[in-house]
């Protein structure tokens, strides 16, 4: 992490807008990275996410919001994306318990690979993404050995990896955490989180489900963490 | 390879409409895969590609043939996608050394990536990519050290790759060919070579220029093949 640099380092932060990677940017931010945050379009059909990582840039004070469109829904099924029904009510025992429908294809890998291009398009080493394996829905795109092998494979299929000046990092400060120690962090932080939302199937208001795996991991996180969230107060 | 399986085995192919592409193709067609032939609209200059796909998808009898689009110019600049001009008559010994002007940040990682989630929802273990890294431009991202940790990755990041039934495999046929034994392999598979295309900069009638690495590349393969371009003849 950089020390107060002359010239802060530029890193890429991937932004949903959910409550992970809020904290991530926010966390970036504080350890003093320039962010430049990367939110996809890929079709989901919940569009609060770009709204919120909207806010969510601008409030932390991101260097530079991009959204980038890639219609996943051409390519795949999921859930998130399709008339597939997002599944409500599930146990704690049953969320992270296999790989539910709400996977989305190669989702991390495509996302990553689109930070890749625009962090050494912008002579980035540092590529932040939110990404969690303990309190997650089971995606294998979450997991240390998948982010591991990324940024192997990332060092050898670059310019800036090949060339330099520094190796490609996949950044993952959260991937250890539980949702409670995530959500004291982004307490910690300042992060504000009524901006973000973490529902896979939000209401037409945009109010969140509270059932869907999204929901109950984040009402666990918060009175784990002995905090109320915004959001749903 | 399959092997006349009574259902044919799958697999998406990556498709240029260059000549490596193509003959990638067909070959993974004469050796019996259904064929998914995968497009990129990543904002190429070059608009002849995408037409050259569709012709060489079509000719070829892939059982699909899909265009994607995802602006790679808003993520960086290459001379393929912006207004820095594609380098002419560089000699045969300056092609391949360093990365060019045309290189495109982190283009077959991202490529890739699409063709993985593609590979993925149609339940196809294997994916084809014409990449060589023998009479080549240069790019990081043709070497047989990222494909093979792209590969790694791949049966991380996907619930094919951990929950099977096959494990992902890039196919990369044509990594140790020159240029002239890939013109030899489209001759001998019946490969309609005036279908494709190579030039980085065509006139505006389509015309190949002649003169970028692309298409000195591809006129040394025929010369030393014994063969005639049709594409120029």
């Amino acid at each position: 992490m950089p020390e107060n640099p002359a010239v802060p380092l530029r890193a890429v932060c991937l932004l949903s807008g959910g409550l992970d990677s809020s904290t991530c940017l926010a966390l970036a931010i504080r350890q003093g990275y320039e962010c430049y945050a990367l939110s996809i379009d890929y079709g989901q059909k919940n569009r609060v996410e770009l709204e919120s990582a909207a806010r969510v840039a601008a409030s932390l004070g991101a260097a530079r919001h991009l959204v980038i469109a890639v219609d996943l829904r051409m390519l795949g099924q999921s859930a998130l994306t399709s008339e597939i029904e997002v599944p409500k009510g599930r146990s704690s025992a049953e969320i992270g318990q296999g790989i539910p429908v709400t996977y989305v294809p190669a989702r991390n890998t495509i996302f990553l690979s689109l930070a890749l291009a625009w962090a050494e398009a912008l002579g980035a080493a540092d590529i932040f993404i939110g990404v969690n394996a303990l309190d997650y829905s089971g995606y294998p795109d979450c997991r240390p050995e998948f982010i591991e092998a990324f940024e192997r494979m990332a060092n050898l299929g670059t310019r800036a990896g090949v060339e330099g000046p520094a190796r490609i990092r996949i950044r993952t400060p959260l991937i250890d955490l539980t949702k409670a120690g995530i959500v004291s962090l982004a307490h910690e932080l300042g992060l504000d989180c009524r901006l973000t939302h973490s529902c896979y199937d939000p209401g037409p208001d945009g109010r969140p489900c509270g059932e869907c795996d999204a929901c109950q991991l984040r009402s666990k996180g918060f009175k784990e963490a002995g905090l109320v969230d915004p959001l749903v107060s």
